[in-house]
């Protein structure tokens, strides 16, 4: 018998307890709890309501949830109990078969995860997807989360307990994320290919750089997948976008333009820029076979280039379309000296300035550009959100400080007659944190502010620094606010240095102007995350995208999706799990939805 | 006409200020207001009083005095202005005889400088010895002290000021500092001897290290002029120590120990430790030209290796002479392989322990250990002060210390989300500043901490430090001092990691103990530079010295002499002037006297 959720909304506390008995282990509470909370409109929304149930509970409770799954000891708990999912569940992940090295490699972790915690250590094995994990797999995230503060990490088990509640709740319900399924399984053949072939013992490295071998083999695979997927045309562009379009009602009906980038950095996630194409494409296979059409086209792009990894173009591929294809990048050469008009040749492009010009878009034409990406960044994974609308594309400005004191005898410098470099940028770099704080609140959204790089060159551990070189890095929702912030910062630069006696250059690297999402679609985005149940959580891109670029000609908005692992991208550890693409493919169907009732 | 202390002393206020008349330019009111504190016992303390009245005057009449200094503009006045020194002073220096590429130098020179700090260029031409700068110390002088921070060099202006009025008062009073320009013209002479061939175009590089052809060509020339001296036993010891001894009446007589290394950093400075041995060699050659004999004798160690430098054995040659050698350096083998023991025999040492161990002195043979060394700080420079009594060789300890939070995108990662370790560093050096100067009224003597090597490893533009590297140098005067302030530091370390979510390792690296001087010696000391005319300025010692050693079985006591260019150190541009070193043979001489008369 499946669970339904009109089953849920109808019963009264004690039987929708039981009903969702076993969903968290040994904590009725939860259910109880989020009982009130009825009606569910969505299986999604249910799962929301408990995670949040779980949010506002004291901390001693949270806590007691995760003590009331059993510890790691003993064979018997490897092969039963590790995670708290069934042996069903275990089982799958292979734990019931651990090598004896395996085994003691557990034993010593589980070990060390206790005493550095105090709490047994919870892993979702059944994984992402839901296929499970390898044991390689749990034994590295089990290394990996040792490490994690305890904080984070008692965080980072309350999401893999709701993670395998939700495991629990799809089974119950016979609820598979089909449609997400199918974007994570290509988002996991798309990866095959990479520019650096897989190593015999080194971890998999996932870097598809502009028009290498595995980057063409990744666009032709799209243009097959486009072609299966029913669009009307595909076509690979003059930059290596490949571009699909599904028709709408009539060929040359005005169009959504949609899609990401499927280059990727160096060692980089199968995520980043890809879901954009995958998940329209998913939206436009469910319309062909449905054989419908909206009064719109779809026209999604892969667009080429976008990360500036083989040459220094970021943006390539967004800014063909956008008639801002810069000439001089045809000369420009990459690490093995190949000019990006050879490889344009070799790709067989037509590599001339006249081809590139002609992929200028008519925003006429256009209803606006949308662009669903992974967050690559922890707010909705620190919030149990799965999905977020994006306010803006923070307008960003980087500096390269140089500071110069005078470097002097550790030993015999009287602490006032000193001109520390590094004490100057250690003020400078506690200021900037400050100042970016204090746009927490900023109805435009917060700005951020880092100082990544930070050195004192050839520095003696008995000299005081004469030198310090440091980087900044400030970014914020509007122009206005992104100024200020680095007017701030500098003109404390300023005093802080005459303060010490210290000189300094601030070599200014770059501007880069806000793109604020056009509050329409801004809207169309909130109103389909409603739609799956969910409440709208709005946040900023602190990274650039392709959305950026077309922000030049076209309104655009922008759907987030949660990255696990605290949001980390650009790093193998990149991940989502294929519920979060199913409700990404799910927002996006009720966002052509409504444009078609609503144009 | 020469005129005389008496002279001054007798004179009224208004024939004071015309006897000084041209010592400071343009500027009677330093000789006026000095006239109070009549009488002067000697020309080094007339010295000091105009300087301590220029010291005491309101900034803008400091101002006033560097002003009414002509400013280099035109041929005429690099001819005869340029640092307000007669024409007779400026010739000596060649400045009449620049070539056209070296005038066009100084003009732009001199408007820079203008256009920086608004005064004219200030330079005592005829330099430390008062043999005059060359065109081209000139030159480098000018753009080196372009770069200082205002507040700075406008005292560096004011000293040079001073040191012009010094040699204009040498020559009113027909005093010249003969036995500083022995130990001066000996510092010079014994630095042609370097490990490091000299090469055209490139600036000298004084680097002599342990048992190098340059360091036995030292031992020779230290032992040579210790014979020219009338040292009664001159021999070089096992570890190639160069030791002399000038036989009290007896030739059992108690001996005082005294001396420093001969040994040099690399690119070093010609008076780091051989000052040491220069000045009492001095005092023994007019002890042997007066043909006077001491109740007790002399024994001056020129030790051969204190910085460390070939070999990883710091102090060796002190620590021959408190049987502290250690048996492992012997094994230890320089960058080319070849083992301290070939070193050795190959330089004609016995090259084995026992002979070693017969270095060691009995204590009580000895009245103590006494040892004159330059500041290697900025101190005595700072306040004017030629010479300064030492209260203790600071103890110290040393961290390296590595940061690890949580690396993540600094355009997505929430200020509140993120564990930066570049800002968990940050707080710590602030902290180590604070913490330091909570120590500068320590009845001990100030405390200082130092962050010298700061790093974020692999840091980029746009990415959240999660890792940062740093080093931790803590010293002061008594070790009870030096572990409060090295506990307070560690446990904020840990607070700040704590509250940051940032783990952290303290590697421990070094302890070593403070060495306080012998208050009997500090006294001695004290008399001694009093019978100069100078008030006593005490200061720790942050450096280590061959003190440190001897002070495991001596009392022992030191006397520094100031460094120009603020006490710099380790480096070519260490400096000091003859009058400060006659200052140091004065000072050792009265110490000698002194001894005799009240053993």
């Amino acid at each position: 018998m499946r669970l339904t959720i009109d089953q849920l909304n109808a019963a009264d506390q004690a039987t929708f307890t039981r009903l969702l008995d076993g969903v968290y282990e040994h904590s009725p509470w939860i259910a109880q709890q989020t009982w009130s909370r009825r009606p569910f409109a969505t299986l999604a929304q249910l799962k929301h309501a408990l995670a949040h149930t779980v949010r506002s509970a004291p901390l001693e409770e949270q806590i007691q949830l995760i003590r009331a799954h059993p510890e790691l000891a003993g064979k018997a708990a490897i092969a039963g109990e590790l995670t708290a999912e069934s042996t069903h569940e275990q089982s799958r992940a292979g734990l019931t078969h651990c090598t004896p090295h395996e085994f003691e490699r557990l034993q010593q972790l589980n070990s060390q995860y206790k005493d550095r915690f105090g709490w047994p250590f919870i892993l979702a094995v059944r994984g992402p997807r839901g296929l499970g994990l390898s044991r390689q797999d749990i034994i590295e995230t089990f290394a990996h989360r040792l490490r994690n503060h305890p904080d984070f990490e008692r965080a980072e088990c309350l999401r893999n307990i709701h993670r395998i509640a939700e495991i629990r709740l799809n089974d119950k319900f016979g609820q598979e994320p089909v449609e997400g399924q199918r974007v994570w399984d290509w988002a996991a053949e798309l990866a095959q290919h990479t520019d650096v072939p897989p190593i015999e013992g080194e971890p998999f490295n996932l870097t598809v750089t502009y028009l290498t071998p595995a980057h063409q083999a990744c666009a032709r695979q799209l243009q097959n997948w486009m072609h299966e997927c029913g669009f009307d045309e595909v076509r690979l562009d003059a930059v290596g976008n490949v571009v699909g379009v599904y028709h709408g009602l009539t060929a040359d009906a005005p169009r959504l333009l949609t899609g990401s980038h499927y280059d990727t950095v160096r060692n980089g996630g199968r995520y980043d820029g890809r879901l954009g194409i995958f998940v329209p494409m998913a939206c436009v296979r469910a319309l062909h076979n449905r054989q419908q059409r909206l009064p719109f086209g779809i026209e999604v792009v892969g667009f080429a280039e976008e990360e500036g990894q083989r040459y220094s173009a970021t943006f390539l591929g967004s800014s063909a379309l956008v008639g801002d294809f810069n000439p001089d990048w045809l000369a420009q050469t990459d690490a093995q000296q190949i000019s990006m008009k050879t490889a344009m040749q070799q790709a067989g492009l037509p590599a001339h300035l006249d081809a590139i010009a002609q992929e200028k878009r008519d925003p006429a034409h256009y209803l606006g550009f949308v662009e669903v990406h992974i967050e690559q960044g922890p707010i909705l994974d620190s919030m149990d959100m799965p999905v977020g609308v994006v306010t803006s594309i923070n307008g960003s400005s980087r500096y390269a400080i140089e500071l110069e004191g005078m470097a002097s005898h550790a030993g015999t410098t009287p602490m006032a007659q000193r001109h520390d470099a590094a004490a100057a940028a250690a003020e400078l770099i506690l200021y900037v944190e400050k100042r970016a704080r204090q746009d927490e609140q900023s109805p435009h959204g917060p700005s951020v502010a880092t100082v990544g790089m930070l050195q004192v060159p050839n520095g003696s551990i008995n000299v005081i620094p004469g030198r310090c070189h440091l980087s900044l890095d400030l970014r914020a929702p509007i122009d206005t606010q992104r100024d200020a912030l680095t007017r701030d910062v500098l003109s404390e630069l300023e005093a802080i240095c005459h303060r010490r006696g210290i000189q300094y250059q601030a070599r200014h690297l770059l501007t880069a102007a806000a793109a604020p999402c056009s509050p329409r679609w801004q809207q169309r985005w909130a109103d389909a995350v409603q739609r799956c149940g969910l409440p709208v959580q709005a946040l900023p891109s602190g990274a650039g995208h392709d959305a950026m670029k077309l922000h030049q000609i076209l309104p655009q908005g922008m759907l987030f999706v949660r990255g696990g692992n605290a949001g980390i991208s650009h790093n193998p550890l990149e991940t989502i799990t294929a519920d979060d693409a199913q409700l990404c493919v799910e927002a996006f169907q009720n966002l052509l939805d409504d444009l078609a009732h609503h144009p």
